[in-house]
């Protein structure tokens, strides 16, 4: 399990997402509350994005617990993005901690997070080397069920590494996804929970996802909308809320959310992939 | 390119391997002398064998440079084995620097290291995904083309994760290693050459090639043998010798030197697979 | 807070101390039960003698959690040994997370832990600067108040860093040190507590400490003697026991253990000092 | 022996001066071309100003080399700055590789960075510990005479950790704090040589010198200034040229060099000093 989160909105600082709120990330590495696994410290990864410079992110991830990280304590208020995705490790046991294993992970101009898991790593290995291309497949750098599916992910898009991608592309090569890691999953009668909380964003748009099977091993989404206009308007999702204030809501336990540019938030449903 | 050492003998310590010798590996690590890459600082790892408890071998690697590694510096000197491995790595450009890219690779009671380098990452872990069974698959945790070379090694070996493995049975299926990676590369007509300079111990005997298409490409490869007695006889194998003590051969260009239990080192051609 | 323990006795691996028992070290870094800080997840270190090879330790420590540390992982099964520690940190917010902070503490043939707090950092390292030679104080590599302790506790000793330390030589000095920190804490009218649970050991007794000011602050400590005969005896102490076995004992909240070569066990009062 | 370079002028990306120039800090950190030690790869560090969220300075620094630091190549694209530094170090052999020692140093609004060597860790650590106040002691995180030296350098600061320091205090502090380093030098007939290229800056101004005992021993030192209008000036200083461009300055061997927020440079020297 881990617990990630991903903003759109004015810019804002890192710390104003990771270190400030009440229940940031750095206290989810310690203490997530709506999560089994109460300790996320094997590792952190944040992402951000600096649309005057490059259209693709800049990403700082380590093994260390975030909460003793003393470059990202130092960093994280001194950069200001309109595009940051931050994400805490709880690895199992079989995927090592090192840095090419924590989230985000980046493909030209996206970033990727996922909380969950995706069980029979050979069978998905193996989905992966056949259905990608030669570029993608070796750009992979570690050997998470993770990385794997934003391999498969990418093969759903029509030019992955390009710019310009569309929030309905992203939604519907999501969609794609699921369906073929929910069609290995029962083709081997898998019988350990299949989990598939994903995010992606360009920096501009994100679509994210809450859905298991079975679906009540569904890991928890939130997400809050702030400000009634649209240059002000902000949208945070996050595996769970970062404080007590108004306005969080709870994803249904299959779903797919799309936040598009000018950050309005549509709620999709997965329940047919169930 | 790397630089790695193999010693199967008397009992001595990690220090007398790494440190001592005046051309040990931390010498290799900042200024290798029979080498094109001369710095070898992207991390470093050393494995040995404490039969006396258990027939699988201990691995510490780090991705410092060995030069400033102060574990490697406190324990070397107290820990004492009849099997010792050690490598200094220079990665190249695409392949991330974490431990779990660092060599030795460890595989029940194998040992794995590799100077060289497999072009065609795509190509190759195709080949691993086709050939290997589950449980092989399961275990890569990097993304290196030595894990993958490491792979379809195992998958020649009748059993490769349990114990007794002859050395002849070794020395097979590495010669079926290379001949597959050879095809792999010619099928492709890939341009880059292939080197092949493998070590493989289960902390008794060893299994190490000296092989490059075209062959002048081949990475150096020495050895040398101490003591007129079984007991006492020690044979080291190395990318370059450590010192310029007399005894150091050098391998022929397309080799593979066995070295069994007794400590007797045999020289095979591997001419017809280049 | 941190969780240590040090065991002397029949060699063992080391895993039998960290990785084996239901709360052996690995339990305590997530989940310690008698300690108010739960998670020690800010580095961990082990220090072991091999005393066939030199009378000087081996020392490991890193700054991961160690739970997912693989190079401990590994070599923790394959190391025996007569006389290891081993330490989880939960780091105060001022002193950083890095290999040097990390407990043991080597100097000569002695290792050091800590599990407490000394506040008042600046007037420690006035301490150490005014009290410590050239030698002492060139071998400082953290800023720890457990490395400053170290080094008034080896300015208590005649000949620091020579061999063949008396016991009660160590438990003088230590008393001393333990006075001094008393008197420090005292003349500065400091209103935080001062925990002083300390450990030295030389590979063959060891000196352990539990005290604090005020004395309900003390952190916990724990032994269990093992075994009739001396060759067979054993002697474990521990911040918390490592198992629900019987014969673990609790140490006053103001007394120091002495565990002699003969691993026979004497509490000594350190009440005159509270 | 190490390398470092500070830029101020109009914002650039930090890869434009770590990554682009031929002759940049990633290539200096394996063939430095103005240096006895070649290699300078155990760790680095860069330090940049946000003006426009914060006066003072974020640090990113870390062990390995920067060659194969990935989170400083995807971070360093994507960060403008009108004020830089970046540095790499080359460890002497008994001050450790960790985060804490490497450069550069933050002190409220101010970074430091040391190219050289002082010798006589315990002299220079009871100097600091008699001169410095608490707060100044109580922040020292490694054991550097880097480190060190910047806590002599305070103290000669009215206000250290305040804002808006005048460039003239700091060229006056750093005088005396060379200045306080020889007359420890000469006191205690040290023969090994002193070499004090420091260099700090607030992020509009700064102070660089280059300054040895002997005066052969002064490691090297250049500026240049490019742009004729104020607005659109800018002066980099390194410890060797980045690349063949015309309009580099070689400094004196003793000298210090002020940057104003103007970026007008001047040379004063430090020749009575020697």
């Amino acid at each position: 399990m881990c617990r990630y989160l991903a903003y759109l909105g004015p810019p804002v600082t890192i710390s104003e997402l990771v270190y400030k709120p009440p229940n940031g990330l750095v206290h989810q590495a310690s203490a997530a509350m709506r999560s089994l696994t109460r300790i996320n410290a094997d590792g952190f990864g944040v992402g951000w994005y600096a649309p005057e410079i490059s259209p693709e992110p800049a990403v700082f991830k380590d093994t260390s617990p975030v909460w003793n990280n003393y470059n990202l304590g130092s960093i994280a208020g001194k950069i200001r993005s309109p595009a940051i995705v931050a994400h805490v490790r709880a690895a199992n046991s079989y995927d090592p901690v090192h840095r090419e294993n924590c989230h985000p992970f980046a493909r030209g101009r996206l970033l990727w997070m996922h909380n969950g898991d995706i069980p029979g790593r050979a069978r998905l290995t193996r989905q992966v080397a056949q259905t990608a291309d030669d570029t993608l497949l070796a750009m992979i750098r570690g050997n998470t069920d993770t990385e794997m599916a934003l391999t498969l992910f990418l093969t759903h898009l029509s030019d992955p590494l390009a710019g310009d991608l569309d929030v309905d592309e992203l939604a519907a090569a999501m969609r794609q996804t699921l369906a073929e890691c929910v069609t290995l999953h029962r083709q081997a009668q898998e019988e350990r929970p299949l989990e598939l909380n994903f995010c992606v964003t360009d920096g501009r748009a994100l679509v994210a996802t809450r859905f298991a099977l079975p679906g009540e091993a569904s890991p928890t989404l939130h997400w809050r909308e702030t400000g009634p206009h649209r240059d002000g308007r902000s949208v945070l999702v996050a595996s769970e809320p970062l404080s007590d204030a108004a306005g969080w809501e709870e994803a249904a336990p299959a779903a797919m959310l799309l936040v598009r540019a000018d950050r309005s938030v549509e709620s999709r449903s997965l329940a047919d992939l169930a």
